[in-house]
């Protein structure tokens, strides 16, 4: 953990340094995924079948027992304890009241010329949704990724869940049948992505590809963007906390932990104006190290890529936090409505000592995949708008032809583009 | 130019063909960007200068020469003639007012159960926008790129454009002028993108690199894309003409011929349910040919990729539109608006008789930066969302938090994410 304060000379040096660390530490794999995807499209099922014994160390029977069937879906809800069942059930029903309200509307555009513009949305027809077997599997992150895609009006929705050793999480097939997907497949790696991507007897391709894995699905994905649509290419968790000198230190260095737990790579950072709490965070972060089962995780994290910055106001506080452009920002201070307002880059914020990152990540509603390692300069968290294009049109009679089509010849002509000047030209008599 | 009929057996087969025809020529230079790129990140402008030299065949004296002043700017602008001028000022207002008719709202969403959720747009601080020089130096794009940016709220807008043998075209500095762009740049290739994306010591760093390019720009923009966000890389230019058998062939024929004068690479193809329009158009492009002075660059599209398609109806023509996905769509047929409804997928419309695509290319109003290569299934033009970005956020209060909050760590539990728990139970008392 490194301690930081603005008015200590050295302080810039260090802020770059922080700044620039990379957390990311993926194995380069371009080589062995691009060759897994070339067998997928050559030999599609058959190299799914094979690829899936070798890596998810299971032997299905044809390419028809790679889907997961209905009654194995109801099976496995059934299963889940009926309290458990409830909360997955008002994460659901929250996540999709948030997005239904992200849904934007089509647009016309008066013209005094005499057009008619206007912009329309329409969904993808098909999605894929990778969700991570084993260990990472989220039951949360199906529905953050399956119910935006629904609420869009994506027609069809397929997720591919790898196996390992044949296992599944009940919960996540629990979580796929709450949002409303029918279409399982028990694939992973990048071969899921290029089955998703290219399709085959079996699967039929999809138009977007979206969800986390490892370091062969990210760099799967990378591979067959073009062909199809993809989200972000998630890295490393973060989480930025501010907090002044009313905060208890407790609660601030759980929520620094709540970050830490996710992965060695994550990074929890908290800027405070109170000199008493960057001294006692330190120290509370210890205590709760001591009773959590995955303080080894978390303190790794901490060690590596905690921070504490100590600065003289907000001014500073919120300048130091737009360039870092947290995926994660807790804002902990008497008005924190008005520092958000001061603050630019963040993929969500959390406002006010009630709201710990945690809530955001299962129940409030807004989608907890959100842009990693500062990308949130310029990139947004997963949302409706991911399933979802824009046609922009154009409607002309013969009188708005006539107004507006002789500044395109001139334009057209001046690019060296006769044709283009012509079939605007030829329609309204002009030279 | 092929000619396909929806009747004849082998239909399916030949369409397939065409759909999985690929147009993209480019080179593999992947080895050569990077090293690009990494020179330019270890040496700055010292690379800039040498690269410059090497690939655009003038010298710079030093860095502060490659950046264009604001008298060269205003002396180009004064070089234009009057109406030339107007008409890109025409241009100008019009894209302006339709982009501003894009840019969305902030929303804020009730939550029966106390919590507060929002979601905030904001521009990216930096935007660096490429023109391509030479022969394909188009002053429409830089008001394409450039003025979105600008509606959307981009603070700073950096234009990199090549000055092969230290030429620059005038009409391109004026569109920089006109959409009110101060900072150009000399450069070009994937020099000028790694300066945009990493920065040097006179060039700042962008946070978003938009605009067209040649093999070099476009593999640069994958490369970086993770360090900025980058907007779609396009191929070659495509249109669809959905025409009845009320349409002029010869109009037809130079709408067609207004997509093929791009690019030998461009594709034109027309699907009409006349069969005397279909006999019709063929000789009519040959007519219109034979009178255009990009004919060679024309007739090589139309020969490679163009196509003529014979329906039996416009609910198959729908249909087909959807598979081909083009990036411009034409529909000259006696219900334009009701035959666009029941299609799903396309860059941009025009609809009508009177609605050549060139008049989007240059005044309507949308932007003609659209998606390629049956991308426009799951991407969009380039709009002002390119330049937005969105930040979701969540208020509590303790009520908020006792109601919600448990669902949250009962799942963060099932997660095995315990200090996620903690994070909200610490809060409000629970285990």
């Amino acid at each position: 953990m490194k301690r930081l304060d603005t008015r200590e000379a050295g302080f810039e040096a260090a802020f770059d340094a922080l700044l620039d660390t990379a957390r990311d530490t993926t194995a380069r794999v371009d080589g062995a995924v691009a060759e897994i995807i070339s067998r997928v499209r050559a030999e599609g099922d058959a190299a799914l079948l094979e690829l899936t014994a070798r890596f998810d160390r299971w032997q299905p029977r044809d390419a028809t027992a790679l889907r997961v069937t209905a009654e194995e879906i109801a099976e496995a809800t059934a299963s889940i304890n009926p309290a458990l069942m409830e909360a997955l059930d008002t994460a659901a029903t929250r996540i999709e009241t948030f997005h239904r309200a992200q849904m934007p509307a089509d647009i016309t555009v008066p013209d005094p010329a005499g057009l008619t513009l206007g912009m329309r949305w329409n969904a993808v027809d098909a999605a894929g949704l990778y969700v991570p077997g084993g260990k990472a599997a989220y039951p949360s992150s199906v529905l953050m990724n399956a119910i935006p895609a629904r609420v869009a009006g994506v027609g069809r929705v397929a997720v591919a869940v790898p196996t390992p050793n044949g296992e599944i999480n009940p919960l996540v097939l629990a979580a796929c049948g709450r949002a409303g997907v029918t279409e399982v497949w028990r694939i992973g790696g990048a071969q899921a992505i290029a089955a998703l991507a290219w399709g085959t007897a079996t699967i039929a391709p999809v138009d977007k590809v979206t969800g986390p894995g490892n370091a062969y699905v990210a760099e799967a994905k990378r591979q067959v963007f073009g062909r199809v649509g993809i989200d972000s290419i998630a890295g490393p968790s973060e989480v930025v906390v501010l907090a002044d000198g009313a905060q208890d230190p407790a609660r601030v260095a759980m929520d620094l932990m709540a970050q830490a737990e996710h992965d060695e790579a994550a990074q929890s950072i908290l800027i405070t104006d109170s000199p008493a709490l960057a001294d006692a965070v330190p120290g509370a972060v210890e205590a709760a190290l001591a009773t959590l089962p995955r303080s080894a995780i978390a303190g790794e994290s901490w060690r590596r890529h905690g921070a504490v910055i100590l600065v003289r106001d907000w001014a500073e506080g919120a300048a130091l936090t737009d360039r870092l452009a947290p995926e994660h920002l807790q804002v902990m201070v008497a008005d924190p409505q008005g520092l958000f307002a001061r603050i630019r880059h963040a993929g969500a914020a959390f406002l006010g000592p009630w709201c710990p990152e945690a809530l955001g990540d299962y129940v409030a509603g807004p989608n907890h995949v959100l842009p990693t390692g500062r990308t949130a300069r310029f990139a947004s968290g997963l949302s409706v708008f991911d399933f979802l294009k824009r046609t922009t049109w154009i409607a002309a009679e013969e009188a708005g032809l006539r107004a507006t089509g002789p500044a395109a010849v001139a334009l057209a002509r001046a690019e060296g583009l006769e044709a283009h000047a012509r079939s605007i030209a030829g329609r309204i008599g002009v030279d």
